[in-house]
Order: C-alpha cells, then structure tokens, then sequence
C-alpha cells in the first residue's frame, strides 16, 4: 500500500488508497505530497498556515450565510479552522513549499485536516469523509486556484501590518530620537568618502530616520492591491460552482475575522493568474532593504576604531569581541541587518522572476513567491526590531573624536572666502595639506589674519544651513 | 598641453590648461573627463540633459529673484539654459555615464556650455568664464552634490509623467477595446497550461487590461518622492553656501517650467545620500515588465500555430515570416516587449545594487541609477506603443477554432454534476478521454442521458459567472 | 542573570555569567546569541554544522601532529567532533543565520559544544571549560575569521560533490534516454512557438540532456575554487598566532576525511575578505536554474491539453487532478522544479549582493552567502532528482497526435521547393492555409502533383538532416 | 508606399513594395524594421555587426568549398562581408536591438547590405537581388536561427579573449606590482571595519591581485561552450536545407578568420533553443563584478580623507576636486568602476531572465542577451583599464598615516600575551583604551614591563606570519 508506515489509518483519494499515520488529521492527498515532494526543507510558512485557517473560517461563515452549508457542519468547521489559527494544530502542515504551483495540495491538507478534526468534534473520531467532506463541505465553492492566492494575500496583508510596519515605525522612532538627541554636535561631512563641509550628527540621523519612514509609505502604497482577495474566481476566474454573492460575503468575513481591509478582488482573471500584487511588495520590501543597507553601513563606519577608524559614534557591545583585543566592539547588529536586506533583494529577484513565468489562467509560482514574500516580511520585522534595540538606542557620540576631526579638517577654509577671498583661502588649504597642520597654523604663518578673525570667521556650527 | 588636438582654444580649470575642440562650448573640466572616463560608448541620457537646462534655467531665475544675480547675466543663463531644454545643445553633451559618480562632470559640462553660450549672447564670443562665469554664476548656490539629483528627478519625473503613462495607458486601452469586443466569444480555460473550465476571451483580456490598469497605478504610487528635488541641499544636504529660500524658489521654477507637480525635498540629506526614490520607480518599473512579460507570453501562446498551436487569435503579419513558410506569422511585437521587460527586471537589479552601496552623505552611483530608470522609462514607453499598435489592435479572434477546441473538451462534463451524478459524470469523462471522443458521444453510448438533454445542460456559455 | 530560564548551569564568558539550559552542550556565547539575534526562524543548515566538526576535528589531528595539542585532550575533541559530524549533537547548533556576518557564534557554538561533549567523555560532566577549553583547546591556532569560510567551503563543496552532480547526472541519464527512446518519433518543430520544419522528439530531448550536461560541467568548473580553504589565515589571513605549517596539515586531513581534493588556499587575504568562489558557484547553480527552467516548461508545453493544448507528450500522473475534470493532468513535477529555479535565480542575486559588500579584511555576509549556496544546492539536487523519477521517465510520446499534428502542418511544403519550385510551392501552401485542407488536398486540387509524387517528395523523416 | 520618404529606391520582399533611401545598401526587409521596431535608441552593437560579416564571409566560403556558391558571387561576398568586418558599412546596420527575437531582421540587414554592396561591386550598381540575391546567394544554406546566434557567440568570444582578458590581464598586472611594492610596509588590519592585527599592505593589494587572477580564470572557463557555434542548425537544429559538412567548414572559417578556437556546436538543438552559454559568460562576467566591487570600494576606503578618513594611501588627482576645498581628491575611477559593476551585476540578471523565457526549438530573447554581453563585457574591459591607468598606478602609500594609525592601535597587545600572559595583557589594553593612551604608556605606567621589553616584544613586523 502506498504511503506511511507504521501505524496508519486508511484514506481514500480518486487514485485510491493511502496509508496515513493513524494519529494524524491529514488524508490521502497531503499523504502523497510527502512523497511526490520530497524536495528540501522548507514546509509552508506559519502565517500562510495561519491565512488559509481564516480562509476556511470565513468560506464556511459565507456558505452559511448563502444558505447552502448547514449550521451543523458550519460550525465545526468554524472550530476546527479556528484551531489552524490559533496553531494548535500547526504539526499538521507538513507540506513542502516545493509541490504543485498552484498551492493545490495545500489547500487539500486544509480541507483535509479541518475535515477530520471538525469530524471530531462532531463523532469522537478523526478522519474520513463523514459527516465533514473535505471536498464538498471545506472546499465548498472554492477552488485551489482561487484558495490559495487568497491565502497568500492574507497572510502577507496581516503580517506586513501587523508585524513590519510596527517594527519598521519602532526603528524609524529609535533613529528619530538621534535624530533629536545629536542636534547640536557638529561634525565633518564626508561625500565621495572624503572629507567636505559640516554637518550635524543629528542632520545625519534625521536622513536615516527619513530614509525609513519614506520606506514605511512605499509599503503601506503596496497594501490596496494586497488587501484584494481572489475568493470567489473559483477554476479560472469566472466562479464557475460558487454561488453569487460568496465572493463579497467571504471577503467581509475576512476583514472581520482580521481587522484589516480586505475586499474582494474586482477582477478574477488577474487575480488567478498574475500575483503582480506580491511583486510589487516585494519591490517595496526590496527598496526596503536598499535603505537600511546603506543605514546600517554608514552607522558602522560611523563606528569604525576605535582608533584607526572613523570612531565617531560607539556601538553598544552586546556579546564578547575577540578574546585578544579588548576595547574591539564588532557592529554584529548592522551585520546581520545587512545580511537580511541582501536575502531581501535577492527574494524580489526570486518574486519577480516567479511572477514572469505565470501562464494563461492560472500563475502557478504561488508557493514560492509566499514563501519569499514571507521570509523577507519576517526579516525585516525581526531585524528592524533587534537593530532598534540592540544597536541604535545604545549608539554614543564620541564628541571628542567627533571635535578633533573636524577641528583639523582643511574644508572649514570654505568660510574664510568671503573675508579673505578664495585665493588667499586656498593658500591656506594648501600649505596646511602639504605641511600637515591645522588651517589656523597655516593661516597664522601665511599673516593673513589674526588669531581672532580666525575664531570669529571659522564657526562651524554657522556653516549647517544656508545663509541668511 | 593637454586635451583636444586639431583646432583648439585653450580653457583653464584648477589644475590648469586645456585645449578643448574650438567650436565646443564645453570648457576644461568638460574635456578632461572625455580623457578620464573612455569608458564605454553610453552618453548621457538627452532627457538627463534637458533636465539640467530646466535646472540651471531654475537655478538662474530664482537667484534673479533673490537678488543674488543680475539680470543681465541671469537673463543670459536663462537664454542658454533654453538651447538646452530644447535640444538645439544636445551634441555639447558628449560625456559617458561611466563618470564621477556624483555626476560632477555633467553638472560642470552643463555649466560650461551654459555659461559659453550665455557669454556668445552677451558678446558675440563662446567659450571663457567672462561674462559669464560657469562656476559663479551657472552653478550659483549650487553644488553637483544636489545639482545632479535634482535632475536625475527631473528627467525621470518627466519622462514618466509625459511619456510612460500616457503610453501604458494607450495600451491599457487597446487590451479594454478587445476585452469588451470579444466579451461573447467563450472559451477553453486553461490552467497549469491544462484544459479547464471555460471563460470568454473577452475575460481574459480583462485580465490583462487589469494588470495594466495597476501598473500605471504602481507606477503613479512612485511619483510623489520622485517629484521632490534635492537642490538647495549643496554639498553635504546643510544648504552651505545657499541662500535661505533659494531651495523652494527653485522648486517652484521647475514646477512652473514642466507643468509638474516638483516640490522641494523635505530632508536634503537623504535627498544627496540616497536615492530611493530611484530605486522604488525601478521597482515600480519592475513590477510593470513582470505584468507585461505575462500579458505578452500569453498572446503568443494563444496565437501559437497556426495549426500545431492553440491558434485560438491571429496576430497581424508585419514582416515578412520564413521564405519557405507561407502562413507562418511569428509574435515580433511580442518577442521585442518581452526583451524590453527583462532588461526593466535586469535594470531593477542594477538601481538596486548600485542605491545599497551610497557611503554617508552622498550616494556616487548616481550616473547608472538614471542611466537605467531613463532607459527602462523609454523602452516600456515605446515598446507598450508598438505593441499596442502593432499588434494588440490587429488581433483576430478564431472563432472556429475556439469553438472546436470548446467543443471538443473534457471539461464541460462538469456541467453534468448536477443533472447526473459526479460519478456518471465522470464516467462519461473518461470514457470520451480513453476513446478519444467527444464527450456527447460517449455519454450517449453510456445510456446516460439524451442528446437533447446534453444539448441542453452542456452549455459553455452558462459556466463563466457564479451560479445565481 | 541574563540567560535562560528554567534548570539552568552557569557558563561565563568575558563580559560575566550567562546561564544556560543544564542539559545543553553549548555555553554563554551561543546562549548570547539566542537572545542577541532572534531574528526570523532559519538556523545554520546541517550540511555547514557537519562542516564545522569536520572543521575541529582536522583542527584537532594537525595541532596533535604539530605537537601543540595533547593527544589525551586532542582525542577527546576528535571523538566529540565526531559526533557533530554523524549528527548525534544536530540538536544543539540552534543559533540563527541572521547573527555576526563572520559567523563568530556559529564558530563558538561549536567550539563549545564540543568542549562540552568532550569534558563529559574525560570526566563524565558535560560544560564548563576544564580539561577542554574551548577557545584554547577546540579553537586552537583558530580564528572564526578563517574557520567559518573553511567551513563554508567544506559544506558547498562536499553538497555539491555528493548531491548535486550525481542528482543531476541522474536526471541526465533519464533525458538522455529519452532522447534514444524517441530517436525514430519525427514530430513537428516550433520556433517562435509557431509551426517549423520537423525534428524527432528524440531531437528535442537531446537538447535538455545536453544542456543538463553542460550544468555538470559549468558547476565542476567552479569547484577548484570552492575547494580551497582558509584556514591558516586567522584573524586577518596572515596567520597571526598560529603555528607554520598548521594550514597545509588541516587541509590535508579535510581532504582525508571527506575524500575530496580540498587544498590549502593559496592566498588567505583573499580567502577572508572575499568569497567569490561561493559567488562563482551561485552563477553556476543559475546558469543550472535557467537551463532546468527552460527544460521544465518545454515538457509542459508538449504535455498541455490533453485536447486543447499540444498534447504530444502524456506526463504521469501522480496524484488527483482537479475533482470535476477527470483526465487532466496537472504537471506539477514541472511547477516544483521550475519554483525551485525561480528560488535558484534570486539566491545567486542574493549572493552577488553580499559578495559585492565586504570591506577591507573580512567580509561579514557569510552566513547570507552560505545559506543560500546551500539551499541552492539542497533543491536542485532534489528536485533533479523528483523531477527525473517522478515525471522523465514516466513520460509517454502521443504518436497519433504527433503524427496528425505533424501531417496537417503547412511547412512540409518546403520539400517541395526542389522539385516543382519555390512559387508553386507557396501556391499550395497559400491554399491549404486560406482552405483549412491539408496541404496533398490543396496540391492535388491545384493539379500540380500526383498523389504519388507528394507521398515520394514529402517525407517528414527526410527533412530532420543536412541533405547529403 | 510604404517605407522611407525623400529620395528612394523601390525595394521589395514577400509583403510587397518599400521605399528604402536611395543611397542605403539595405532593402525592403530591414527598412520594414525601422518603421515597426520604433523602440530605444539602442542599436545592434558594433562587435554584432562585425560577428556578422564574419559570419556572411564564412558562408560563402565554406558554401564555395562544398562547390554549391559559384566563384564570381561567393567572391563578391567575401569582400563585401569584409567591409562589414573592417567597419567601413557600419552605417548601413542601424536597426534596433528590440525587434524579432531571433534577431531576424539583423540577419536580413547583414544580407541586404552584403547582397546590395557585393552587386556594387560586380556590376556597379547597388541594391537589388541581381546577381547576387540576400537569401539564395548570402543566406545560402543558413537560417536567422542559427546565424544570430553564431554571431552571437562569435561577438562574445572575439570581445571576451581580444579585450576582456588583456585588460584584466593588464588590471592584475598594476595590483600586483602595487602588492610587491607594497611588500614591507606593516599597517593595521581591520575586520568588521574595526581595529585588527597588522599585515602588510602589500598582502592587502595581494588578495586584489589574487581576486582578478581568478576572474580571469572564471571567465576562460566559460570559453569553450562559447566557442561553440549553431551554424549549420538552420531552423530548428536539424541541418534541413543545409549540405552535409557544412557546418563544420564554416567553423574552420570562423576560426581562421578571428584566430581563436570556434568550433560547431555538438548539439544544434540546445545552440538555437537555449543560450546557456552566454547565462554562463553573463555570470562570470557576475562574479568579476562582484571581484572589482570589493577591490575598488576598498580602494576608497584605505583613500578616504585626506584628515578624517582612513587616509593609508593618497589617489591621483585626475581632476579638480571641489571648487572651495583643496587637496579633495575624489577616488573617481573608483566611482566610475563601481558603477560598471553595478551595470554588470544588473545586466547579468537580464540575461538570467531572458534565458530562463525560451520556448522549444527556439530562444527568442536572442538580441537582448547579446546586448547585455557585449554592454558588460565592454564595461568592464574599459573601466578596468581606465581603473588601473588612471588610478591604480598613482596610488602612493601615506607611510606616515599607517605608521600613526598601526602604532596607536590596541590590538598590538596580542604580542605581550605570551610574555606577560593575557590577563596582565588585557589590563593594558583596557587601561589605554579608557585613559586614550597608547600601549606602550599604560604598559609602563601599570608597572608591567620596561620600555626596552615593550620595544623588544611588541613589533608588527612579526605579527605578518604564522609563528614557526
């Protein structure tokens, strides 16, 4: 007999029948998936499990309401997909992101599971047919083709608002506070990686402080699109075996059920067969990722030393640096923010690839494209959270260093050319490069102007905004 | 000396002479990068170009406003800056893209064409820095540092505004015109590239339609941090060397200039240390050649043949097909739209790579990065116009051929579900699938119902909308 | 105290106490870095923890055979290293990907982990840092700065080798049998997805056999880089605190131990700061993806139907189609594989952008970098294999409709050209194609040729070679 | 009419009549491009061009040694093909790369010019199909489907091995002679960009060195499957139409005429269906972008200053730096270079993606995978030269600023651990880190050692190799 070993129940599907371990909730289809999919081991993400529970919940609530599943059924079903969200039953979606394009098998592992545990709750006993159908009662009206992809959208809708955009709006607060902390601590400006005018820390903060809330808005741009759910396209688009109406109660149940506004997708086909949507997520995921790379990147060469580097801000030591150099503080938070942002991008290349490759009525990338999306979600989430905490509220401005850098930079000469002329100025910049001074010894030598005029023209903190 | 050889005039900058070509308007600096940077045959974007004439002719008015610059001279400016914006200068634009990457030489070369020509209006003579000087009256209160960003936004803020969306939107109207012309004509499905339930043609396009309905949406999502310049931000983002309200006076000129909704950049140093807002119209850009990668691919498929394809649309004969097979139409505006849509997938990969490696207070990968949003702008603009005209507009549906390929499905049986059973249903299924016959005749040598009765309850026409 | 909760023992690192679970093998290191880097669910993959007791337990025999580890204590570390090789200890490397970018943690879990598995094997109590330190004694002559890369290089090297090459020579073989199985099938060809001249379908096979094998060669091509080493390189590849002579001893025992040709590298500066070898190999795996990609939608292609597609192949069946339409076949062997190159695709972006982003002595995006490798590795080798044994060899050529595909096909008239000349050729095929007939019914009607002639000129099986 | 306006000849094809200018080489089928391919401004690169008179010139060789192209014409198409080879008709191929898939019209442009420049040269008038005929005569025996892609590859291995190899060559040569140079100058090192033990520049520049040694072997490696050449598939890889042992013959021309190792293609069928070899090439050309990346960026940072950076080596002022800040040096060439690999990394994805879109027998994202290759391969052949002309070489090590930073490091204490142990050792270190001395002053004022032991044990110079 084909399929487990060990202590099995029997389950049927049309190619007949399939050992199953007796314990399980799954049937004959997830059965098979196991062994037809043997292929890496990636399952189907948490939050999707999560979304095609509140699917289920939401196309029993509609049949109900739509008169065509009874009360009885209904409402196991109800309790049974509630226990998919909650993730009391989350041992048993063992299925590999790497099976039918479509989702198809997952979705039958959802019918499959809340079948039986919803026959438990009815009879005492798991599995079967009876009196919960996978097919004709959890599927009801549903097709895999249109199942899926609204899973997709709901589990990537809830967790980008629930959990990124939080985080993402926890980071943007962490580095605004800089931002507001450093306002007065001027310091020299680099462009090119070479030293130019002044600025001050806190201007340089508020840039990555605006960087992420500017990524928060390209998000939150992506979420109408997201928020529209496909339920109700069926096979093909066209909602061929659902009855009128399904498509806008279901969507209601899971903007309910949520919280979040989800409505159903006014067109089907391209529903089904394009997931444009999620590339366009991953596009803002990926703009993301470019903007907290180059954050991350220039806090720790903010933070290079502490002697040899630029040594500007210190970085919170979180765990021991090398057992030989005391005082060396690795920045372990920007580098694993940055490893995260280059998985980010990468994924987009992956979506975006998935996305291209669709066919007529049906894409059939989807697992692979949610599971991207997800991962690259949870990423950012997680490491936008740890790299507030971790790193940025811990950041010290070493004023010191910070003085001394700009007080022997040559470009402050740039506020003598009004008083003195750019020639003159530029004299002074030279001689103090070739001879390694500072520009008021160069200055002084040179009899071009006094100690005085010196401190009364060369105000750094005058050189942060336009004139007058 | 250094520079040109042939006929020559001799033009200074800080390091010294250089013999630039003596019709030229560009000047030293100008010159030495043609030396500098032989890299390549790619020049500057003419709509980059155009777009720092409507930066230097902004820079010059609102300096004139402030009081800052003569009229004499600023009038000149604005005169040369015109010769820029409207093309009469393109061929004193002759630098690579391969360049410094904060776009120093272009800004100069721009200030040293600006400021010849200016001098030729003034005096009869081009070239020099009298009169008009290019750095102290071209580049006045600016530097390249905000100069080069604010016409990076410029050009592709125009370009976008002017000529993409229009264009996608001729598209969009070319796949709606077909959609609601061919909203009778019913149709095979397919999924997974499988025979499935039927949908009209017109639904399909429909589908298409949609995906470019939201690419325009996605890609005006992008605007708003598109439409704000980086000028007044100078070296560093601090404004040094601006003058107080130089940065929106500027804005407004430009606004006034394109007709385009430019605003100010709220924070000038993420608007000089990053660019973003690039990196999201590429994404945007992206997500809008995934979509039309899709819509392409299909209308190839569907008018694969002409006998051994789906043959199910005719696509127009543009071009002579093989000289040895009459018949034979190959999908060229199909082939050349999806070529354009993986160099947009590719381009992303470069704006991305290239806005994750900015350092502190200046991004130096600015070149590419417009370089790659122009290019991409231009190629969906043009390829979404030929394609629209040349070949969306020209298809034919094949009726007889759809209706033979319906016909002869497998998949209507499920219209029997109801009137017989799934299981007679699928007997008859297999039946004709084994035997290889329709499914009328082997539902009428099953005994299973009348041919009156298949007449009645197989009706294609019934299965491409929810059931009341 | 910072640590975990629960039964707990006390480890101590530099920075003070840490208590971590009693039954755990790892220390405060590994403990810090659970709470420092909670970030998304992905932990190191096996193949990278199999690696890293490799790593230690040829660390262990050369620092014995160089005199400078007691063989008492070197033995115990070898024995514990052994059990991290065979995974008995898998469960206790439970650190995130997503932590330092030099892998650090990672290094000290092991180091740790086998301290600990060795104390207990010495003295029966497991933890602690007595007899076996594991800085001093599993990290000895050792930095995480070259151990992590050699680590990295002995798990992409040794996947590669043992599952990847056979997994796709395997799938070779099974095209490649196709390919003489079909050997005699003369099907029509199709360019531009439009009808063409005819080839065999073995023909057709032998190109996705040859592309599979040219995978195998480009992916071998990369492995003499992937199979230098780093150790000996320590903290900055110089070799600082390790003994002469250490890096060639270690890498020769990797080599005895994995039976691989893994060699000392021959410039360890580059072997830190750089991991282009893992970005040579990720352009392999692509170049793999596309080519799979492209095999895996052709099989598709020439599966579709079955009576509305092309219909020539029939791919097995494997599982329930859809539940109304029985004889479709969804080819989802095809839609796993091609979601796995997708997947593919967008890792090598991953790794290219990591690799592109290290700084000075030490890149810090390995974890990144080797994850991806691995999981690249990991799902083309399965999916290879799938793929081959659950679709390739079940595949069955549909002669009836390759032959009556092939005999109403308009092209065939190209054999005409010699023998009644390109016009009148083109006549018939004009004909036929504006009638609908075949082409022997348009001939015939248009009386230029017998019925005997068109069955001696027009053989498809003479059109599939050079004329001679 | 259709076609050009102005002063026209009448051209003609299958479609009918077109007005060409009367003075073009080119006829009815390129003409016809121009109007329906109004896309970009990116035109068939020069090297393309080139590769097709290669191609045209071996046809008719090998067509004149199988004695089936008479001596007269096929001698007139040498020489034509020649013209199109040494450059002088480059002005007559000005059809876009956006067009057919297969390149068709290219191939057509290559014959109506050749056929029109070789009828000039027999009978003095150009144009036409007399004597000499674009299809029976220049495309004897070929088809666009492997004439494209033969030029394709010959494209790509003349630029590959005439310009892309010596350059690098010419790269590794300057790093190299900057590693010996460099051999005995001991500095910090720094991973994690922060404060390490000490190597020598010299093994900084070697592991530069060693990453182009590499490249240059990652691209030969994918030579040989570009050498590969599909001419002699003609339409779908069988040979139809073409006489036996052309395609061999022709490939001995290749070779003779370019001097580099072409050979036909073992497979036709993967030569016209896939194009693998230039994915391959693609990501070779990845990983040298990658390789370059690293070496130019840590080229800046070691340049960064010239007082608030790192400031270890000076880069050559090419160019004036900024307008009010002498001795700026901006690292240009690094900027330049950076933005080529940028565009490489990008272009690579493009290629990705449109190898992965091919559809059976034929490939049709044949012009924008070429486009992509040359573009990349010419990129980097330029910067890396202009990189090591105008950058590398004038690199100047600041000996004074390494010395400085090496001595006032903390991590020198590394050398004290086996003298005064590491308890002692990391009380200094700890001491001098919190009281900003140097070592050398905690040391003598913790009491700890002498001065002349300090100077006897803490030396840099020993801490650049493994013990022995």
């Amino acid at each position: 007999m084909f399929g487990a070993t060990g202590d099995v129940r029997i389950e049927t599907d049309s190619l007949g029948e399939v050992a199953v371990p007796i314990d399980a909730h799954w049937g004959a289809q997830s059965q098979r998936s196991l062994y037809n999919f043997a292929i890496g081991t990636e399952t189907m993400p948490a939050p999707l499990v999560k979304a095609l529970g509140i699917q289920k919940q939401s196309s029993a609530k509609a049949n109900m309401e739509l008169g065509v599943l009874s009360e009885e059924i209904g409402n196991a079903i109800v309790a049974a997909a509630g226990e998919v969200i909650d993730g009391t039953l989350a041992d048993q979606f063992p299925l590999s992101v790497w099976q039918t394009g479509s989702g198809t098998q997952s979705n039958m592992n959802a019918n499959e599971v809340i079948a039986s545990r919803a026959n438990q709750i009815l009879t005492g006993v798991h599995g079967g047919k009876e009196p919960v159908h996978p097919n004709d009662h959890c599927n009801m009206g549903q097709s895999s083709n249109d199942t899926f992809p609204t899973a997709m959208h709901i589990a990537a809708g809830c967790e980008t608002i629930e959990q990124l955009i939080p985080a993402l709006g926890h980071l943007h607060g962490a580095l605004d506070a800089k931002a507001k902390e450093y306002a007065d601590i001027v310091k020299i400006g680099r462009t090119h990686l070479q030293d130019a005018t002044p600025l001050t820390l806190g201007q340089e903060f508020s840039g990555y402080a605006k960087q992420v809330e500017y990524s928060i808005a390209r998000i939150e741009n992506a979420l109408p699109r997201v928020l529209e759910l496909a339920q109700g396209g069926t096979a093909v688009g066209t909602g061929i075996n659902s009855k009128a109406g399904f498509a806008e109660k279901f969507a209601a149940q899971v903007a309910n059920i949520t919280g979040h506004a989800f409505v159903t997708a006014p067109n089907k086909f391209e529903a089904l067969a394009a997931h444009d949507a999620l590339v366009e997520l991953a596009g803002a995921l990926n703009s993301t990722a470019v903007s907290l790379m180059k954050v991350a990147n220039d806090i720790r060469l903010l933070g290079s030393g502490p002697r040899s580097g630029l040594g500007e801000i210190a970085l919170p030591a979180n765990e021991p640096g090398s057992s030989i150099m005391p005082g060396k503080v690795n920045p372990t938070q920007c580098e694993a923010l940055t490893m995260v942002c280059a998985q980010v991008m990468g994924n987009a290349t992956t979506v975006s690839v998935a996305g291209s490759h669709g066919h007529l009525e049906l894409n059939v990338f989807k697992p692979v494209m949610i599971y991207n999306v997800l991962q690259s979600v949870r990423l950012l989430s997680d490491a936008s959270r740890s790299f507030a905490d971790n790193c940025v509220v811990g950041i010290e401005a070493n004023t010191a260093r910070i003085d001394q850098l700009m007080n022997e930079s040559l470009m402050l000469v740039t506020a003598l050319n009004p008083h003195i002329g750019y020639d003159n100025a530029a004299k002074i910049a030279k001689k103090a490069h070739g001879d390694g001074t500072t520009l008021k010894e160069a200055a002084l030598e040179l009899g071009l102007l006094t100690e005085e005029q010196f401190a009364q023209w060369v105000v750094p903190a005058d050189m942060i905004k336009p004139r007058a």
